[in-house]
């Protein structure tokens, strides 16, 4: 008998989490022989939790379609990290306990390393509990910095949106620079991991190519050093451009972005990094400067989304069929349609649960029988029932 | 005999900006039978009072045309402002010294209100000095605060800039507002005007759509009313999206961005109006917020500009052309080309002044020679050759 596929998105969203979303349920849909319904969790597993899903198979094809092009999380996503089986031993069980009644036998869930993980756990405890689920863990990460990967969907787009944004300003900049703005500092996310920042490089071709400098979180911030090389940039190339990590840190490990401002009582102020670097170059040459923090714009910006990212994003990871090639044309019907709209939000929000009942009186229904399932952990290996 | 053009760019430069030099520079070739070279000040006026000027017949039509592509300012701008004819008499003076040695008939004075103004004392100057020059204020702004204009140059790309960004950064809140962020600001340009910050409400089309708030220059920012607005909005859609222009005023007539935040050693500082106004939210309701500046990269985003304000930067004012349609096709045969290459770079920067030498040398010859010519004031209206 057919299973159906249950999809939850995590964490924070990037450019392309919808059209792997796409990609999931038009491979489903392409397998219809095989898969039943996608249902998605609503705001990711705390849906799966609450019993809050959307069954997929009620949207019409030009909305799914249209996924590939939309930005923000399309079903919603959280953040909510499961830890380990012991600790949250009763959300396990509550996630086997959805999974059994909605006949799920696959659970891709799109998220970063803690998500690969949680989906790990998951089916463990769907083993031991004798319902056994595939589970994949879908990458999924802005910053890069996912293990095993060479890259991940997301991050593809936000390194264009900052490698283009940087260029723009610095030609804005340097337009401006023999009479007005020398510095322009562009704030960027990966508060661990640098990739985004290193990204800002893509905008140069040549030595004297704007971004001058990069700070990267994984390389403490010398002030001297630093200013060094703005002013070396300033008196050679008439500007300093740079690209700074939300994640830089001085060399006693604190983050920069904490140790500049202090609101009107005092108080330091969680603020971006990019108006301390900013304040540091005022007041060492004076030169006049702006800065910009690109905050959600750069991983929300499906505008101008990167073309090989978004193809990841729909078939990097599903069913194989990036390897086994003969498929692809079968699960990927729907790839070239190319429709522009965005889905309709009253579309999304659609909630068909096949209890009958919706949300959170559902979820209090499954939650109070939660005796009724079988709590073995006789089986420890991830389960893989044959898709067939 | 054919006149030159003198082309020159003032101010904060826009997405389209090279988009109008590009209109100048093709439409005067494409009248070749009436009009000679079209030169280019480097760094705006800067570069005409120091005789640094760029030959643009020197430059392929391949350039030219890419000129259309480029964000920036190709020939330079500056902030440089003429005060009046009295004050600034041999500025002026020496403007028209160096229109004639470059045989200039026309002046294309790309800027805002205060260009448009200069052009017009130039023009003033240039007749009471007995060589006439035609000036024409080409206007440019990414505020649309000129006076007479309906619209201008730069706003539109700028408009949908923000809209883009708001409706795209919204989405991202939206997806995660249940367990993570609620609020969002995104701040934008326009000190004194608040069309900018009004484009974002384009991304609106029904109640209840982002952004929730929008807070206007013209309008003073009163506290318990926009804290009101936000928990109405993160009540009833679940999150509130904001914009706000970095020219909010509180009713003491002090910009909110200099209000909130202290440096290290308590002096006030001059950051972003969007993390004061995300600290007001914090300290209120404690919700989780996020905040961006888009700064340079809103006036600088060629990758996103409207097609209108390109077609505007192009045609909107060039030789009335708009108007007589007939010439059009004559006027702007290069302008379907479609180049997608950027200029490069050394292209752009050649110095071809017919003196001879270069910049700061050929400027010094000019000026000690000034007394060479008529100071005579004795024409007061603005001079108007027959371009034939």
């Amino acid at each position: 008998m057919k299973k159906n596929i249950l999809y939850a998105q995590s964490g924070g969203v990037t450019p392309v989490i919808n059209a792997t979303a796409c990609g999931v349920i038009e491979t489903a849909r392409a397998n219809y022989d095989r898969i039943g319904k996608v249902y998605a969790g609503k705001d990711g597993i705390l849906g799966i939790l609450r019993e809050n899903l959307i069954d997929t198979s009620k949207e019409r094809k030009v909305n799914i379609a249209a996924l590939r092009h939309t930005p923000g999380g399309a079903f919603g996503s959280c953040r909510y990290k499961l830890r380990s089986i012991d600790e949250s031993k009763r959300e396990y069980e509550r996630l086997i306990e959805v999974f059994k009644a909605h006949d799920i036998g696959y659970f891709f869930y799109n998220g970063g390393g803690d998500s690969a993980d949680t989906a790990y756990k998951v089916s463990q405890i769907s083993n031991r509990m004798g319902f056994p689920v595939q589970c994949i863990g879908v990458p999924k990460t802005i910053d890069n910095d996912l293990p095993v990967t060479d890259n991940s969907p997301g991050f593809g787009s936000v390194a264009k949106y900052v490698a283009v944004s940087i260029m723009e300003a610095s030609r804005d900049v340097e337009s401006m620079a023999s009479s007005s703005t020398r510095v322009f500092i562009l704030e960027v996310m990966g508060r661990h991991a640098g990739w985004i920042a290193a990204a800002g490089g893509l905008a140069a071709r040549e030595e004297g190519d704007p971004p001058h400098i990069i700070l990267f979180p994984e390389v403490i911030f010398r002030q001297r050093e630093f200013l060094k090389k703005v002013k070396h940039a300033v008196e050679n190339y008439g500007y300093c451009s740079v690209v700074v990590s939300e994640g830089v840190r001085n060399s006693r490990g604190q983050f920069l972005a904490e140790t500049g401002t202090r609101d009107a009582f005092g108080h330091a102020q969680l603020g971006g990094v990019a108006p301390v670097v900013a304040e540091i170059v005022r007041s060492k040459f004076g030169y006049k400067y702006h800065w910009a923090v690109a905050d959600y714009l750069q991983r929300s910006a499906r505008h101008v989304a990167s073309k090989t990212d978004v193809d990841q994003g729909i078939r990097g990871w599903c069913c194989g069929c990036k390897i086994r090639s003969r498929r692809q044309k079968r699960c990927h019907a729907g790839d070239q349609a190319g429709f522009q709209q965005p889905l309709p939000m009253e579309d999304w929000r659609s909630f068909a649960g096949p209890r009958g009942e919706p949300g959170e009186k559902n979820a209090k229904k499954l939650y109070l029988g939660r005796w009724l399932w079988n709590y073995s952990r006789c089986k420890a290996l991830p389960g893989a029932p044959d898709p067939g």
